[in-house]
């Protein structure tokens, strides 16, 4: 049996957009995960079942995020996602974005484990939660793409930010979007208002806290002539937060086009 | 004549609650705020149209929020919306948020003023852009109470912000939502969790442009025993950009009450 599919439409909204009215990047990354809560949900192992139950929860470590065209501000999208496979540790989930005449927007990769919510350590995926998934149960998971490393050599320019109370999720974690949301910002109004990502490669190492302050580096690699690289990490006290790397394409003048 | 309404239902996902599943204040405004686009849009007269003919923009004075119930996590809820009345230069416009049985969880009201857009002024509302609101001509429109003053001599506390290019919306401008993300920020954790505000009068000055500083003060004023106030201003080179005032009550615990 192949693992359930599970979709819905969403209609964007102008506060999910950017100044060019496309969808932000910590917006995409929120719907995706709306649409995989209600799976979830759908199956009877939504969050509250699983922290009450076994008190765990799942935790990402990962996206490889391909972008052919980002959806902008009154557009219908189709989310879809599936627990695709999965191993003692790790799950292998996917989503799609999928504009009304089909056509792909938007391919994520991620993985996933589960997080024993007490003891703060990565618990082995028990059956009874994820069976309902029908995911394929596999000796290695597919091995996304690492981000590069910010090399100690190279100029790299950094912002800093106060962890708030806004940026703090319903289970008492910094909301995974906040990472890349501080990790563009470090770029200039100039180069973002000019670009759009077409591969975004995230991973998540440390989890930073309320009141912390996080510092957000880039390093813009120009080397290959036909694609602008940048190479991103968030530290906090000179712990490694997050790292990724994107590339970048210019982007088509503002407007519904 | 009356006013025209307009309503349409939302459901309140994840990303646009906090850490007790209940909407943020900012997300509050934002979806409001859409409803009024829409209504714009289905009238003939939305932004895209006021810029291009007019190169004019609705821009909003001052809310004043009443909260008798902020909505949870995956509520449905009726947005409803009207451009009640307006003179020379001002707009006053209501909305409501109802819970699907028909209770009234949040009643706005709003003053606006139209933008010249290349000026940068005020411009007196014409009527063929008012017109399609069946909005009644009045003398006076209604005054929204005037946010407190933070007296000199008072012991405000302070947090800094930089305006982020995700602060900045479509229109090139801050949007008016980030103003009361920073007056809450400004108060403790602990108060924000076991508090939400049940009215809010806040008034917006000057505006804050990207890569500013900006400072959000606040005294806590617990004179009254019956009720928590709190009086919240921004300013950004000692230019007075936002005030507000917040009258708070206790939280119910957290979850899906």
């Amino acid at each position: 049996m192949p693992a359930h599919h599970f979709s819905e439409i969403h209609t964007i909204p102008f506060y999910e957009c950017d100044v060019n009215n496309r969808i932000t990047i910590p917006m995409l990354i929120n719907i995706l995960i709306l649409a995989s809560e209600h799976q979830n949900e759908k199956l009877g192992v939504d969050q509250r079942y699983l922290i009450d139950k076994y008190g765990i929860g799942w935790v990402v470590t990962s996206y490889s995020i391909h972008i052919t065209k980002l959806p902008q501000k009154d557009m219908k999208v189709e989310m879809t996602t599936r627990g695709t496979s999965y191993n003692r540790y790790f799950a292998y989930r996917e989503f799609w974005l999928h504009d009304e005449a089909g056509n792909e927007l938007v391919k994520v990769e991620s993985i996933w484990a589960l997080m024993d919510e007490k003891a703060r350590k990565i618990t082995a995926i028990a059956d009874d939660v994820i069976a309902p998934y029908q995911s394929e149960k596999v000796r290695r998971i597919p091995r996304l793409p690492r981000p590069d490393k910010i090399e100690e050599t190279s100029q790299a320019t950094a912002k800093q930010y106060r962890v708030r109370w806004s940026d703090i999720d319903f289970n008492g974690h910094v909301n995974n979007s906040r990472y890349p949301e501080w990790m563009l910002d470090a770029l200039p109004m100039t180069f973002l208002n000019a670009h759009e990502p077409a591969n975004i490669d995230i991973r998540f190492e440390n989890e930073v806290t309320y009141g912390s302050m996080v510092t957000s580096s880039v390093v813009v690699d120009s080397s290959d002539n036909d694609r602008i690289k940048t190479v991103h990490d968030i530290t906090s006290n000179d712990v490694l937060s997050a790292t990724a790397s994107i590339i970048w394409k210019e982007s088509k003048a503002k407007g519904n086009d």
